[in-house]
């Protein structure tokens, strides 16, 4: 059974070994596939939008994800069964809802307070090897969640407050969500809020960010414009995303996770 | 059959992989969990300290280890049996012993001469690869250690100097032992330490880092202080360590493995 | 089966992972060994000398690789089939190629342009999840890589110009290839053209980077040298390098991949 696994827990400490060796212990056979550790320290909101995004390209089994600012205090820790039968792991802080909406809608979901599948004494810090692996763990290997804890109506899930960009005509305000490794800045827009403010490929655009000012084109891809230029453009899952053909975007505007992008259509 | 691994390799490199590619051309069916390679480079004491608190969660198996600042010189390689059954390998600095001896003592140890099961020629700036990496994938694979070399007795095992704090009433002057990507920042402390210094939960203290001083308070967890506050915790290790509720401790009092911190209980 | 991945992701994104989960998708018994996902970004040349550096390492099996600057132009995709039976998968850029002739040479080459083996509809922006990975996935569960698409001409694939090193007697003229964790530096160098300008171990030397000179010694590993001296070495990977017995080279003489370092030798 497949495992998947998200976390802003980094791969400079143990967190991530240890989790997966609490794993091992209760289903050896488990398959874990680690979807990222790099979520930015204690950002849910970055976490959910990333496993909705993932998820559909991973393998259906358990998906295990710990984002989790709250630990310690008295968010619920819960298992959700989606509408197509994957199952989910992790805090009730928002995290997991969008993935599971996006695949098919919640079906059920249980607070995970039994104690025989719970690392005891859970510690006050550190959930994700106490209570959210071992669950996971027993999940892959055919417990079934009502086990895990009482259920919970899905509607008392908590939920995040996605950020909706503003868009008129000839100009969005958006926000930057990532900042990737390649300086690619994601932000909280669809191809669709770029056609309703009348950006198509081709359209030039003046990007505003803090105080600078940068021109860009709406292209297909990075490669359709010159090489040093800014573009908009829909990346690979479907965002759009500001970057640079042979550089890197983020650098050149100054740009970080939750920044004002204003975005005009220049007169042409 | 489970091999953990840790090391001080990093995830920049090739090395880790090229070791997970050398187990599994000697042992395919092995199973790597890697604990963390994010060890800083050469300190063994950190990556003995991390082995030790992390192999209670690890399952039974081969516990491979190489943080190794002496390859190349006359050091020997060694593999150790515990007395519970696992098996261990790494360079004879010190790294592997205090893992052992929590986990049940150490039942025999070998030095890794036998060259049937390295790399040969063995290079001289890459053990990891050529000596650890084999002996681990053989053991894993079923191999007697007897097999891997003669036997040594393990009171000839190197040992590390493991720094103590000083403890008095109402003061302590502890070490940094590892800051986490959260910025927490993990002494070489324990709660009955704190108890012999009179501290205990509620506990208002002075911390001391190098010319700065920073009010703090003892506390079960750092979502028990208001945001901003610094807390001096257990952790979920058993370890004492600095916190801020939602905030980077190690960056506000600009703490580092090795420094020295001093704790003062408030008069109240 | 095992499938080596070696790529430019890095492991802060969901890249790595999300081809993780591509790959389970279509072959679920797949045995993924991650190489390195460090190697610095759109940087083919470094890319595939890794590749070749590791590969001997490796068991048999589908080595995919991406580093691919021209993602969304008009460069293949390509699959290799390598004279002792391994498989290549990734961009024809000249990655693959180094590798592949070091290990038997190129036997078959094939374009994947067969729409059953992709993702579709193919972005524009991430080949490693929608061409590549799934090739690798299918050639993993056994598929003959002439069904990927049309056959090749093997002359035909690009190639890279691997840069040489100037070597005179008493002088030479190297790149800078990779700087490690550790702050070894590795040329583009051999043991072969260390004895062509006439330097043996023992042999002092001047090491000129930028507008700074060092002192160093030729010698068989850092361990031969004092703390803290500079030494000339033959890593492990039989390439010279330029390292510090405890300490860093790279921080100490400010080199960075591509710089040139003029090495000559110390009259004495």
């Amino acid at each position: 059974m497949i495992i998947t696994f998200l976390t802003d827990f980094g791969l400079q400490d143990d967190f991530v070994g240890t989790c997966h060796g609490v794993i091992k212990r209760i289903a050896p056979g488990a398959d874990i596939v680690d979807i990222t550790h790099g979520i930015e320290p204690q950002q849910v909101l970055q976490g959910a939008l990333v496993l909705a995004s993932t998820l559909p390209y991973m393998p259906d089994g358990v998906h295990l994800a710990v984002v989790d600012p709250g630990v310690g205090t008295e968010r619920r820790a819960v298992a959700l069964r989606g509408g197509d039968g994957r199952l989910y792991v992790g805090p009730d802080n928002g995290l997991l809802v969008p993935a599971a909406e996006r695949l098919g809608g919640i079906g059920g979901a249980w607070a995970l307070e039994n104690r025989a599948y719970r690392l005891e004494p859970v510690s006050r810090t550190f959930h994700g090897r106490d209570i959210f692996a071992p669950a996971a763990a027993y999940l892959a290997g055919g417990l079934d969640p009502a086990e895990l804890g009482p259920p919970l109506e899905p509607g008392s899930l908590v939920r995040l407050d996605i950020p909706a960009p503003v868009v008129d005509d000839g100009f969005i305000s958006a926000h930057v969500v990532i900042v990737d490794r390649f300086g690619n800045v994601q932000l909280n827009l669809t191809t669709e809020d770029l056609s309703r403010a009348g950006i198509e490929p081709g359209t030039q655009v003046e990007i505003e960010v803090g105080l600078q000012r940068f021109y860009a084109s709406a292209a297909t891809t990075f490669a359709d414009v010159r090489v040093g230029d800014i573009v908009l453009y829909e990346d690979a899952y479907g965002n759009i995303a500001l970057a640079i053909n042979v550089g890197n975007a983020a650098e050149m505007v100054s740009a970080r996770p939750g920044d004002t992008v204003g975005i005009t259509v220049r007169p042409g």
